[in-house]
């Protein structure tokens, strides 16, 4: 059973009480987005999400994306789904009102992410991809452009794509073969192919605007010769009306594990003509600036999927009659007791819950400072955000990725042999979920990115916007009567990612490699350490509340239950990949490739 | 890619050289089995799966069974490799020669099965349920039906299953409702209907041997009334050919995750004419007799599936170019590397390579124990040999399952967005591999089984068959020059799973609850110390072979390398678990479960 309500409490402590403290002070710019519009936009997600997303999850999924005569077909109801997206301004809910968009925060709109993914990853991924060029397009693209394109994305009428993966190469796209000519008219002819091309081709919109990767003529061999190029698949007429086609199509869609009502395309373009987005030659740069935000935005792709993999779990593990409590009878009218009574389905329930907990509160922070980097008022406040959004992006792509598969496959068990059946539509998560810690960068390419780039920029510059509050705050609450194991507990963590980066830092500068084979491990436990300082807080702030009086005992004491999970339970293994990234690279490399 | 070619050297390794000092002495019967004769087992073994079985593993999984007409039939190629299959005389390899198999002992056998499984999973389905059929009939089946039964088994003409599940019960057996009714002639009627019956039906034999459990008339409620029946699907006649349809049979198929050319059926028993098999109301004993083999060869699924997902990962990464090494450019005439040059490929390669080395160490040593409890000539090593396979039973089936699928997974990933496609055929091994976590008891049953009642079991005897051979070895190794360094680490370990022993010993007594939240943790870490005590035998064989001046450099040296990255890499984090083991059950267990 495909189970979800969205998490709304949760995502309002996290909105409202977690960063309070964040350092980013107060935001401007959002003032419209007061505590009645924001749980009222989170309700009205919500709907969307569980009543009309929902229940085209798994028919999705069994259904599949068809191509017919060059023409991607997505499953039924997909269509009726994406008008109604429109029409409540999802599609432009964190676009800037300049284009018609809402110009709602980070903070609120990664929310409304996280649901969306919940519901119906598949689904999720048009939209998705759209806002991602949209960001792109708006930082790098002409005015004229952006006042022709913008407008029609922000409304949802034309969607967009990313365009950089070719056969030969993915992470490494110095290879990359496309070519644009440029024409007298200073538009270009782009041709080549590209495969794995997310909403590459579909039916939801009339048009579809593909941001391709490709190189002029006298491009410099290597990453430093690829351009960005805005390449439609029909020719808008200057009214918007659209023209001919422009040779940019799908010549095939993929058959994947999972995301199935997804299209994911082989694409061809043969002369189909375009315009340079940016500078020529610095197309990577571009194409970053929508990496980083589709990155964060995989991340919480992860955490969706694990939320509804919870949820789903739950509903199973109360609903379930097997076996009797060890600890007695607990449905003493039944023939068994529901094995929500049984520790190991704890476990695997609990886990799921720290981790999309420990997520989510992660996410809003990082979300936080998303929106302080543009609308902090105070200079440093903005660097400083800035520097976390960098150094957290990777974290939270592939963090909350393995994060999510690990819960996807969670529920998966708890339903036992019903979770390994199609009808439940539980292993649908699982296969939904596997993707996402590949694309936009593998989790390995992220851990590189993170110990090569994050943190040696600026004599790591980035990490003291998170190490500083993490250690102020073990500094502050290291006698705290209420919290004080988990501050022990947050501390030797924080010790040992501490050491790590000391081990990082001197060995890693001599050799690079050292630096690469502590990358996976040194990821997971800065995450952790993270994780972890949120959930220190979130029981601080229950602790307070749960003295006043608060009316809501139940929330805020299950908030500091699974805050003593994640330290009990969770951290400690994590923290023991110190050894592992201390241990060197030596036990990694000195196996000759042919030994293998 | 899916790649194969069964590791012989590693498997004759395990075979004859890592646990000649087991303390179970020289095994009595198996003399045939000399060492050429092993060798050409494994060779033929090898031509069977790598030739026959591989090419019919992705077309079989893209196509997957179907039923028609109320009879199931296989995908292309089914038939005929099992035709072959039984012409070598695989379905009878360990069965006794006594009923026409070969006799060969568990040593080899679970190594042959390691290679079906490798190279097609779902076809090993096919005779390993007739295997462990086979197993309950020879314990407990009356001498008549032994004689008329086994010969058809063990020659692979006719399969078997075992039909437990039904719809509302899966691991609480007690509240089954297939009844049985006693006849004048001796038999009984059987009827019910069941779940999740692999094999339940298929186009592979004339012929198939359900074992059913089912309650008598006079029954106690609950597992002391189970009894078990042999119902064939057709009722054959006293000299072997075949009568009338036995309304045995499957109703529908599961669509499942994975295993798809496997067959899953729901069956229905219609006064179903059947024999029971051992006595009255003793069904689960027998059942057992039947689940422990199956558990120890589900185990080897895992590993066989991990081993093929490594071969196919190594071929991938050795091929696909893509960036450069960190350390200077290796393929100079080529545009990039190959990522096998990359620390984060090797991190998954070297991740994998272990567990599937660690895996196989660990289950030659669970085989022998198998082949001495009953061919040891001094009662008290078999004695010691069966204590051993109790306590590594419930170990070997979850550990290796839960690293088979994490293998399966590390393929994909380095496969990259080519993991994720079907036609690389990766993400398959990561869908079969997940059932093997679930049936034949889910991991979380093992867990159970292994802290409720093979440890406390005569007062720990069971663990004394492990502990006393690690500690010995820990005592005599400690100063060794060459693993110093790893006895350190597996000291360490073994320290930790002690006092890990120590709490649940304590704390489990007074009340289960706080056994069973330890579970789950406590089998990874026992698992993890008794491939750490492999490893680290086999690195002091490995250099003394080397200071030997063995032929066999290459081998020695990766063995060395492998067990290194063990202990370095992949022990620190599970030996942490100790902590949350040692945390107790009340974070677990605290929660409301309206909380949830």
């Amino acid at each position: 059973m495909q189970v979800y309500e969205a998490p709304i409490r949760d995502m309002l402590f996290n909105i409202n009480e977690l960063h309070e403290d964040d350092g980013f002070g107060n935001l401007e710019g959002f003032e419209d987005f007061d505590e009645d519009v924001t749980v009222a936009i989170l309700e009205e997600a919500n709907k969307l999400c569980r009543d009309v997303l929902l229940p085209i999850n798994w028919p999705g999924d069994q259904e599949g994306c068809r191509i017919e005569n060059g023409v991607v077909r997505t499953p039924k109801g997909f269509q009726e789904a994406y008008k109604q997206f429109c029409e409540g301004g999802w599609a432009g809910l964190g676009v800037s009102q300049e284009w018609g968009g809402q110009g709602a925060p980070h903070s609120l709109g990664k929310m409304v992410e996280e649901m969306t993914c919940s519901a119906n990853l598949s689904f999720g991924l048009y939209p998705g991809l759209t806002g991602g060029a949209m960001v792109a397009l708006e930082a790098y693209g002409s005015d004229e452009l952006k006042n022709f394109y913008m407008p029609k994305m922000a409304s949802g009428e034309w969607s967009g794509t990313m365009c950089l993966t070719e056969p030969h190469c993915g992470t490494d796209l110095g290879m990359l073969r496309t070519k644009a000519e440029p024409q007298d008219d200073g538009s270009y002819l782009v041709t080549g192919n590209k495969i794995f091309i997310s909403a590459g081709d579909h039916d939801l919109t009339d048009n579809i605007v593909h941001l391709v990767l490709a190189r002029l003529p006298d491009a410099p061999p290597g990453v430093k010769g690829i351009s960005l190029f805005l390449v439609p698949k029909y020719l808008p007429k200057d009214d918007g009306s659209l023209g001919n086609h422009n040779n940019a199509g799908p010549t095939a869609i993929e058959h994947k594990m999972g995301l199935k009502a997804s299209a994911t395309c082989q694409m061809s373009f043969e002369d189909s003509k375009g315009w340079l987005i940016g500078k020529p030659h610095r197309g990577l740069e571009a194409m970053f600036a929508m990496m980083n935000t589709e990155r964060v935005a995989v991340g919480i792709q992860g955490l969706g999927v694990g939320e509804i993999a919870y949820q789903s779990a739950v509903y199973y593990a109360k609903d379930r009659l097997q076996g009797r409590s060890l600890s007695g009878v607990k449905n003493p009218d039944g023939p068994a007791d529901p094995i929500i009574v049984h520790p190991d389905i704890r476990r695997m329930l609990m886990t799921m819950r720290a981790y999309n907990e420990g997520s989510r509160a992660v996410s809003a922070w990082v979300s936080r400072a998303l929106d302080a980097e543009h609308a902090s008022p105070e200079p440093e406040a903005r660097e400083r955000a800035k520097d976390f959004v960098a150094l957290m992006t990777p974290v939270v792509k592939a963090l909350f990725t393995d994060l999510g598969h690990e819960s996807a496959h969670l529920a998966v068990q708890v339903y036992g042999g019903h979770g390994y059946i199609q009808e439940t539509g539980v292993e649908q998560f699982a296969r939904d979920a596997r993707i996402a810690q590949i694309y936009e960068g593998t989790n390995g390419i992220q851990a590189l990115d993170l110990v090569g780039r994050k943190l040696p920029d600026r004599m790591g510059k980035n990490l003291r916007s998170f190490f500083h509050p993490v250690s102020q705050f073990i500094e502050d609450h290291g006698s705290d009567e209420k919290i004080g194991k988990m501050i022990a507990g947050l501390q030797q963590a924080f010790g040992a990612l501490q050491m790590s980066t000391g081990h990082i830092a001197q060995k890693g500068m001599k050799d690079p490699e050292e630096a690469a084979a502590a990358a996976t491990d040194y990821l997971r436990l800065l995450g952790f350490v993270a994780m972890g300082y949120c959930f220190a807080k979130a029981a601080k702030i229950a602790h307070a509340k749960l003295e006043e009086g608060t009316q809501e005992k139940d929330f805020y004491e299950a908030k500091i239950i699974t805050a003593r999970y994640f330290f009990d339970r969770l951290l400690p293994p994590v923290m023991a990949q110190m050894m592992a990234i201390t241990s060197g690279k030596s036990s990694m490399m000195d196996m000759p490739a042919e030994a293998f």
